[in-house]
């Protein structure tokens, strides 16, 4: 699966009435993506720009409609930047992507819907000669894996959770970063939706037949390894997860990590959406997740992510990270506010 | 997804050249299903009959093709009791399907290749107004898991295996029958194609899309909770196995079980397939499984069930009994050889 986004691409992004807080993939992609965000759709918010509201990203005007977007810009894609619960389409966005197809521009979605099963985009899409990339269709030749991601050349380092949403995609994101600024050859592996549309390309770890999955996480492993010399793989999930769990541990077993990296969100006690299931312990974790991997592919957990956003003042996060890495027994840090160096040295 | 096979339906097996070593589907079948099996269709070894081969069952006659199935039996529906590697369509069989259809025959399949998009198939199945059912396609409507199975009033017991191919459906529907001869209200939840064969409804977990394989589960103990006071769950794969680790946590979580029971292999040393993974001692498994189930909802490793058929004579199989349930600490038998009464007691 290929995004078919270059580099040099500029892109308008589609966050309607979400932008920025329930806009999880637009801001992941103003934030990590190699193209140019030259728009944003957001009709509650047209007329300020990106920077009101996300700082330290290039800036870029939000407006009200595509039709506004090709007054400023002259892009190369659209692409859907939020997710309603369900992953349903939301015929208000109908006109815009409509737009931007007459445009000349492919639409990119992560969207459950398949915009190339809409007909009406599928023949516009036709008679204009662009792409509709659904990133959340799986490819049709997956298979079972073979257990072969443990003999790959490349370092491997998987990110984990306590929970969903605990900051894995954006840990793994700053690692590549960092590393590279360090004159690391260091590939990200995307396993999301978000992920696979910053990258460019990725397999929907959730989205694939389940005996399936580990096959897709050890294709995506071989690839890679061949470009880079350590890979940073965006973990899903957690291994207690009561709806997930199987997603976490065919992740772990498909991508047979070197290293482990355990994210967990400050002060959230229960799992999201399934409060009446607790969050135990941040050593258990580090029990279970090495437990588990050491009969098919033995992993430490080396270092932990803790994301603080919840806590107003540094010191306060400060010691919720100094914590956090007593009870996991590794060092830790916040990658967004305090940067990811720890979590580099560890490895 | 239900098979629509009835108790009272008689019901002819295709199994060529492979009946009955090959013939997991079909002897699983024969063994255990609750309709007639009235013949089994094999051209290598027709003329025999089922019990020249599988002592213990129902006896039925061995014939080479449909046709002379139907010289002597008027069947309901025509089975697909073997699975080639690949799961696909073998066309040496095509006459026979064919022929089931023009007689009236329902016909049920297990394979990866679903009769129902053949396009002979479906039109004559149109025209003599009889379902082609195919067990491995999941229903359409699936989603996750709402993390409820751990609070029906019927108690859930889960078999786990330290490989593929251990004899979990086999304890099973040996449990479920013991059960029963007790007076115990037991369920049979299946969750793979030759289970669900048999018990004529279940879902496929392994060809559910991953987000999606926990809540498959789920529903289906759901359902059967409403039924039944005691469940037994037919488990898949093994925790640690390199490509259907995701399969086995699903269905640890979704079924949310009071009680697991550990099936092994005797002598078996590695992954079957996957021969560079060793399995790792009994006991590692009960922690692995135990360690897993308890964020989300505790279970315990309650008894043991070794498949003993590699040793020859009932002293060894029961030294290798005796051996097995030091290591997992707790009873264990073979539920072939000496019953299951011991882990019913367990229970």
């Amino acid at each position: 699966m290929s995004t078919s986004l270059e580099p040099d691409d500029e892109v308008v992004v589609l966050a309607h009435e979400q932008f920025p807080n329930r806009a999880k993939t637009a801001v992941g992609v103003l934030r990590y993506a190699d193209y140019d965000v030259t728009a944003v759709l957001d009709r509650a918010c047209a007329g300020d720009t990106v920077d009101d509201h996300v700082p330290g990203v290039s800036d870029a005007p939000i407006v009200a409609e595509m039709a506004d977007a090709l007054d400023v810009t002259d892009p190369d894609a659209l692409l859907i930047g939020i997710a309603p619960i369900g992953g349903g389409f939301d015929e208000s966005w109908r006109a815009d992507v409509r737009a931007a197809i007459e445009a000349g521009c492919d639409v990119v979605s992560g969207l459950h819907y398949f915009l190339e099963d809409d007909d009406e985009f599928a023949a516009l899409a036709a008679d204009h000669g662009v792409d509709l990339i659904d990133v959340r269709r799986p490819p049709e030749d997956l298979t079972v894996s073979e257990g072969r991601a443990r003999d790959v050349d490349a370092d491997v380092v998987l990110t984990v959770g306590t929970d969903c949403s605990t900051g894995k995609m954006t840990t793994t994101l700053e690692l590549v970063a960092a590393a590279r600024e360090r004159g690391i050859d260091a590939g990200f592996v995307p396993t999301g939706q978000t992920g696979i549309m910053i990258a460019g390309w990725g397999i929907p770890v959730d989205r694939v037949i389940a005996d399936f999955a580990a096959g897709a996480v050890e294709r995506m492993i071989l690839d890679a390894a061949e470009e880079h010399d350590v890979l940073f793989v965006e973990g899903q999930g957690t291994i207690v997860h009561p709806a997930y769990s199987g997603v976490t541990c065919s992740l772990l077993h498909g991508a047979m990590p070197d290293a482990l990296v355990l994210t967990h969100s400050a002060g959230r006690e229960s799992i999201h959406g399934y409060e009446d299931f607790a969050i135990p312990p941040a050593e258990t974790y580090v029990d279970l997740y090495e437990n588990l991997a050491d009969p098919v592919a033995p992993a430490e957990v080396v270092a932990g992510a803790l994301d603080t956003r919840a806590l107003d003042d540094d010191a306060a996060a400060e010691a919720a990270v100094d914590d956090y890495a007593d009870a996991i027994g590794a060092p830790a840090t916040d990658p967004v506010r305090f940067g990811v160096d720890q979590i580099l040295d560890a490895l």
